[in-house]
């Protein structure tokens, strides 16, 4: 297995001495310098990974300092902004070329690194860095792997502590327990539990809202686990559907059957939306499936690469990307059904095995 | 109640026609864009808060319009990336300087903005953001305070679910749990719990390390409520302490104490920092305390302001700050104290007030 730092510099098209990953302030941290580095523990709030084509090396404070030592990298800890300067100076003393990541620097950052470096050229380098981590190592599925299985046996359990008259945050204190027990550091993100209309809203955050027969309950939710993450959702109904619920759910279920059957090494990620999308523009539900069919997933829930029209690529084998239709209509509700999967030469290996019978609760 | 538009301006030493805030992809989302705003819900990658002295606007995509919209937020939803950009160019037409948060901002937005509106002076205005986020209005006092009665209250439950045997994850679901039946959207940060030596890393995550008789049990902790976050630490000890860890308690004890003592509007940060530091190095864990005494806390966990021997300010009505010295010894442990305290005329308002007995599990 490659290590990170070979694996970064011969995903690169553009020619650097070195790469510069700094964390701004939470949550302004670039993903990447843990998918460089792979510390598994720890802020990193200003620190910088410093990634050249052999050696890799971190800036640290003395905050993350056992945590950055005990992950076998090689760590300078500095003591304040001044000594930071003049470490990350040194060590970029005689580069011509230093990358930095555009997509995931802040600008006050961009601006100290570069007064830093003098007058060292700095070279985005955000898509070489997207490049990378598109194709997943063996090490990152395995952590990829554990993320999916603890979002999958936790959701097996979602109709257990789903009822009528459960709240919304209730329910997602529920699953993001038994996502915790199973060994994730945390939820991926705010647990979306969405019961009814709000069931139409993709990126809803949970209230107070109380589930009620007859209405859809959605749950998008993930596991950290190693910083590699999983996201998964599912819809389900409060006792019995009515026929346009029924036929929502029977659509989308459909549409993701399609996105997952043309889904191989080779694919284009915009035929696979098309897949998807023509299912449900054939349906009653035409125009409602209003985002992309999938993102790409790593140590970010939004991890480089999508399955979109707008955004298209190749797969190939390795990427790991959701596959998640939806179709939503404002005060009624909303399905989506959304599964993790690895592509492979032919096809694709679904991550997260959970049930995708419409359940009723 | 001023708006948040006119707060902002009203803060503002740098003149400026509008304040342009842009979220990146998670997590590099642009926290002032909640605080400006004010929008409950929705995750809002990629949209764009255009504010006036007078008018606040969001450019939305489709997935955050209902959130945008039920927030009572001008809102225009734009379709794809070109149409934003055009969106952006025509809103900004005729200004002459736009406010930027360069602290917060990613390269990649930043240079967006810059080709979208062409000519126009981009004017970075981070120093008075953090001047309006600094003082908190009555509306983000009652919403910390709903996220630090959260915390106080599920601390209070501590001691009832950790015991030796029990491992730091399964204790952070416990506390996670506890929190959100209360209400919360979810923990503010990974809970972070530690056991044992890992008590010594101050931005330690939690693994699957049990508790044993004689160990230090750290908490560092908060609830998220409606954006805004609470942030609390205490340190327990299972069965009991020995002379080192009783001093090295009650040591941090007195150093909270005496900068709780010492916080009054108009007192120096650097002093507040100072009350704390000394009684720690009159001690035999004399430098031991690595970090700063506090740090601002509202829309983000790490909030402008701060106190410190470093980034002095001067403290003033309405701020709301973490207290929370610590003292760490590698290989044996470290205790923290940490509360939410909001500065008042003459001293300050506690607003988790939890035990701070040091209390056996």
């Amino acid at each position: 297995m490659a290590t990170k730092e070979r694996w970064i510099f011969s995903s690169m098209k553009i020619e650097v001495d070195a790469v510069v990953i700094m964390n701004g302030v939470e949550p302004n941290v670039d993903r990447s310098f843990f998918y460089a580095t792979g510390i598994p523990n720890g802020l990193f709030e200003g620190c910088i990974a410093i990634i050249e084509p052999r050696r890799m090396e971190v800036l640290s404070s003395n905050l993350e300092e056992l945590s950055s030592r005990e992950a076998g990298i090689r760590t300078t800890v500095f003591d304040n902004d001044k000594h930071r300067t003049e470490l990350l100076a040194r060590r970029l003393k005689g580069m011509d070329r230093i990358g930095i990541n555009a997509h995931d620097l802040t600008l006050s950052n961009y601006r100290y690194i570069k007064k830093a470096v003098k007058k060292t050229k700095l070279v985005d380098v955000t898509s070489d860095m997207e490049n990378a981590r598109l194709i997943k190592q063996p090490d990152e599925v395995k952590k990829i792997q554990k993320a999916c299985d603890i979002a999958t046996k936790a959701g097996k359990e979602i109709p257990e502590f789903v009822k009528e008259g459960e709240a919304e945050t209730s329910a997602a204190a529920e699953l993001n327990y038994r996502m915790m027990k199973l060994g994730a550091t945390g939820p991926s993100f705010v647990t979306a539990v969405a019961f009814g209309a709000k069931s139409a809203e993709p990126h809803y955050m949970p209230m107070q809202r109380r589930l009620k027969k007859g209405q859809f309950a959605l749950f998008d939710y993930g596991a950290e686990y190693g910083r590699y993450v999983s996201d998964i959702t599912r819809t389900f109904i409060c006792g019995s559907p009515n026929a346009k619920q029924k036929e929502m759910y029977d659509v989308v279920a459909e549409a993701q059957q399609a996105a997952l059957d043309s889904i191989h090494a080779g694919a284009h990620g915009k035929d696979v939306d098309a897949s998807a999308r023509t299912v449900i523009d054939k349906s009653r539900f035409k125009g409602r499936f209003i985002h992309s069919t999938g993102h790409g997933l790593g140590v970010s829930v939004h991890d480089p690469g999508s399955i979109s029209a707008s955004r298209d690529m190749v797969l190939k084998e390795g990427m790991v990307l959701t596959v998640e239709p939806g179709t939503y209509i404002k005060g009624f509700g909303g399905v989506r059904i959304e599964d993790d999967i690895i592509v492979t030469k032919n096809g694709c290996k679904i991550l997260t095995p959970l049930t995708k019978e419409f359940v009723r609760v």
